[in-house]
């Protein structure tokens, strides 16, 4: 299979691709021939950024554990024109993440774009379960780093959450598991930097969506929830791109800022 | 004057054109019938965010300190089919701030975006004056809120550097004054969300541009700035939008995230 | 048992006494009565935080994974007139956790200071390994608490590394680790304000001690990892007390600052 | 004048018997023969750190803008029968930061510990005066430094306020000279590591003093400003050394962590 690449471009492009879902902009194809990985994508955030990746030209890999999930979101994204197949994916699971990869391999012939969307693990469990999802990242992330390597470089978005910084309440696990991928975040973005594979992290706050319902589904719970995070409402989906205040973006290499 | 606005949908637009500035993709118009004033434009990173922001869809208004550099602005950006008009403004002069918003006002009916870039105020100067930044900024920005108000609200994006961070050596007063604009970011963010006006902050890194020669001219102070800022190579100025690595985006309402 | 508290009083004195530790200063009492459990504290960081604790006046139980080690440090430490006694303990084993506990409760009455070491442990091993870290420091702190409780609060410190913000070069898994304990600190000091109990993290940066060998063996090693940590010399233990410089410390109740 | 100096086991001391200041330990003199400065030191938090110093051995110089308070704190403290003297100084002017030197050298041969306390200054005023903070503590430092050389070393510590990170509502002008603060500790300690000048910051949160009546005086701004910090109860003076949690305190000379 031929393809004509440009590998650095698409890196910033795709994280581009993934703050814009959602944003309803005219179509623009900034991915032509990409393919994109993303993982827990049949729903919520992870649908929102599959979707927009395909809008803009990339081929897409949704996955998510269930196979009904997987049917429904390739035929609601097909249905709507764009590159979309899907494959069940268990994280965890070696031989699922094999099998993702090869099928970006198999149909497209590479991976430029992961996705991994870790916004959605459950918030219970144990807290062994939780600690899990640190290592699971990193082992995807070295399933897909070849394939990359051989196109000339990629892109890998971990999606985090705010609560990596402002724990939830009452999530421990959940926050504290966050918070460990910032740090895998930064030395992934280190060790990978030989490879031009770029590693950056994306931290969404609190928006009502069916998964965080349990954070504000009544009027005490909303309330404290507000505070805690110090918002004053909570955001709706359709919100999520006016949503950015407050923060600083650093283009800079790598040069340490923050954490 | 009749303008059919999006009022909040053009925030989150104006940020993504400040980072998708210099990458080259294909037209689209999101930012259709906005009106962007872009200060210290025309040349550089000022300059590149401006052209993004008009081949975007904005109306723009370029400024810097003299009339020839505003003029030769002008006259490239229209030469290219966008819809640019500029000012001579010295930020730290009233009648200049005000004339800024004015001509805006008056061409095009309001201000939506603000794009405040202090990367390439002087290196150099007594403590005193560059200490004036921090001012300046909040007094241009109180001059364009009222506009935005009228118009629903609007987006403001502050160019610091990387040097909030981590300091460039010997740079000391600019290294400090680009710290305050992160505190400044965050105190204004605070302030004006009651007119749903966004303020966020762009933290570009070192890049071999003129302004930053004195940083890399020779051999042995370009490898001591890269050992400082622990980058391997300093981008050029067409490496931009490749250089986000290792970072965190937080997209959270304001929720309390690093600094 | 009878004993007087100042359960308050406790905690700051006892965060104090962790960074006083190979201080030499002369002696007095500020933890008189307290009692103290410090993990990993037969050598290295974690001796001289038992030491120094013991010499602040509090009763202390050290504990590693090797009865002679625990032998040999509660020897060194009572021939210097301390109240020091010791207990084999491997944190990931609950028995081992509970003995700790109740070894403190059965000479001293209570608990008042949890020292968790966590610098020290393997720089290598695989993923899953490393991640057992924090469920450990939870589970540790979990078998605390109530004692800490009866005694109207009591202080935690975990003691992390400053990789968890500048990553080690090759040792990922460390790193990450570590970071996770920063976003445990901060989960941890909300939930257990509830019960007068503090909880801090010390991020100590790179010291030459046998441990750290690795990272600074060879001339050219101690070049790379001098760069990659921007410091100009590595420490010896005997510099600790000196080797805060350019921090923030933030007293204030646990309004949110940096992460 | 003849002394006998511990140069560089000073910095830690002195650091640490900042944050001691009103612990209420027993003596010991850990900075005997040290000589140390102490600006905005004769109310409050200020006097409270000078006294701190002059317990542990310390030579103090107290000062303030007004020749009452210095007299009063002076005849307090001696009262005490500690060695302490004091002096006028408005930190803008440069005969004024002169004259305190002069004074320290004059009296005891030079100056190992500067505490600049930035803590105090007005909340109110406009932007031009505020932004006079920064400089005028790198003036001073500047004052004090070859002093300092001269005995082979030095700590300075800026006591900034938790403000720097997280907002007080309405206080914009203050928060962000606070912020500016954070990143002149940070320039600061890289570039006076050569002379031994270990240079640290104190981020003091909100605690019911004179000073800070205003964000606290009636009962519904006392439940905003509690909300907007995240702590469930404004501390009090004799709290304040229980009021570090969630923190991480970096001890790894000058690796870049957070800012």
């Amino acid at each position: 299979m031929l393809k004509v690449r440009l590998p650095l471009g698409a890196c910033a492009r795709s994280w581009k691709s993934v703050r814009m879902a959602s944003c309803g902009v005219a179509r623009w194809n900034p991915l032509a021939n990409k393919v994109a990985l993303v993982t827990a994508s049949t729903d919520g955030i992870g649908f929102a950024i599959a979707r927009r990746l395909a809008q803009d030209g990339a081929h897409v890999v949704v996955s998510s554990r269930k196979q009904q999930n997987v049917d429904r979101a390739v035929a609601t994204l097909q249905g709507e024109g764009l590159s979309v197949t899907g494959t069940v994916c268990h994280v965890g699971k070696a031989e699922d993440r094999e099998r993702l990869v090869a099928t970006a391999v198999k149909l497209h012939g590479g991976v430029d774009i992961l996705i991994y969307n870790a916004a959605v693990n459950p918030f219970f469990g144990n807290l062994m379960d939780v600690t899990e999802e640190m290592p699971q990242t990193a082992l995807l992330t070295k399933a897909v780093v070849p394939e990359m390597a051989k196109q000339g470089g990629g892109s890998i978005v971990i999606v985090c959450s705010v609560a990596a910084y402002s724990p939830f309440p009452s999530l421990g696990p959940y926050n504290v598991s966050k918070t460990a991928l910032l740090g895998l975040t930064k030395n992934l973005a280190i060790e990978l930097a030989q490879w031009n594979v770029w590693v950056n992290c994306l931290a969404p706050g609190l928006i009502k969506t069916s998964f965080s319902r349990m954070l504000w589904e009544d009027q005490a719970r909303e309330e404290s929830i507000k505070a805690a995070m110090q918002i004053k409402k909570i955001g709706k989906p359709e919100d999520y791109a006016n949503y950015i205040t407050g923060e600083t973006v650093v283009v800079a290499g790598g040069t340490p800022s923050h954490l």
